[in-house]
């Protein structure tokens, strides 16, 4: 018997800390994370142009969100034998899954802006400053 | 003709940095925003039963993160007239489509986390520290 946990039997759940779901529910949920993937669902992108395609995302924070991605097995990172390199990155498989479920959060939220623009107008009315 | 925009006629973008879906779209996939949403499908809590479920929040962050789902819409604070008054979260019906999509999310994203795994260690093995 090993004194490894068993990956098959382990329930993860992201509402435990410690619970590696949760930290790559955070990175895919993260600031740039739901924008990075949903853009790569349009197809691959380069670096440059996917960080003019996620408005307002910094070259630093792009390149880390990216990282983490790659890491956890979202993203694709691939250097072209150009001259001079290129470097492109795509969605895997598993990132595919995840960032179609996250376009159609996105989509549900984009169709309920009205509704929250309203809440919130009615919440400031209510707490003048 | 009116100068402002009309609501029914704009269409939300998150990938543009001013929309309001973009904000909203950050606070419902905030750090704790996922966690508070999908908690609150498994019914009302009140705040100190929330913060116990939703491991390792802070009260102060907790407490944030409930008033910008508030004023967006996402959630209901009630107070209950009992002695001591007690205050208890609970979902709006905007609220609750949003926490449905994001706990098929999470469901997605638990199912995947032996994937997740053996990415991460495949990407670790490629770059020695």
């Amino acid at each position: 018997m090993s004194a490894e946990p068993d990956l098959e039997t382990l329930v993860a759940d992201v509402f435990a800390r410690g619970c590696t779901s949760r930290r790559t529910l955070e990175s895919i949920t993260g600031k740039w994370g739901v924008l990075a993937l949903v853009a790569l669902r349009e197809g691959a992108y380069r670096f440059n142009a996917l960080r003019r395609r996620v408005d307002g995302v910094s070259e630093k924070m792009l390149a880390q969100t990216l990282q983490t991605l790659e890491r956890d097995g979202m993203v694709h990172r691939e250097v072209l034998a150009t001259i001079p390199a290129r470097v492109e990155y795509t969605l895997t498989p598993l990132g595919a899954e995840i960032a179609d479920q996250l376009f159609a959060l996105v989509e549900l939220l984009e169709s309920r802006v009205p509704q929250v623009v309203e809440a919130q107008a009615a919440y400031d009315a209510d707490r003048p400053r």
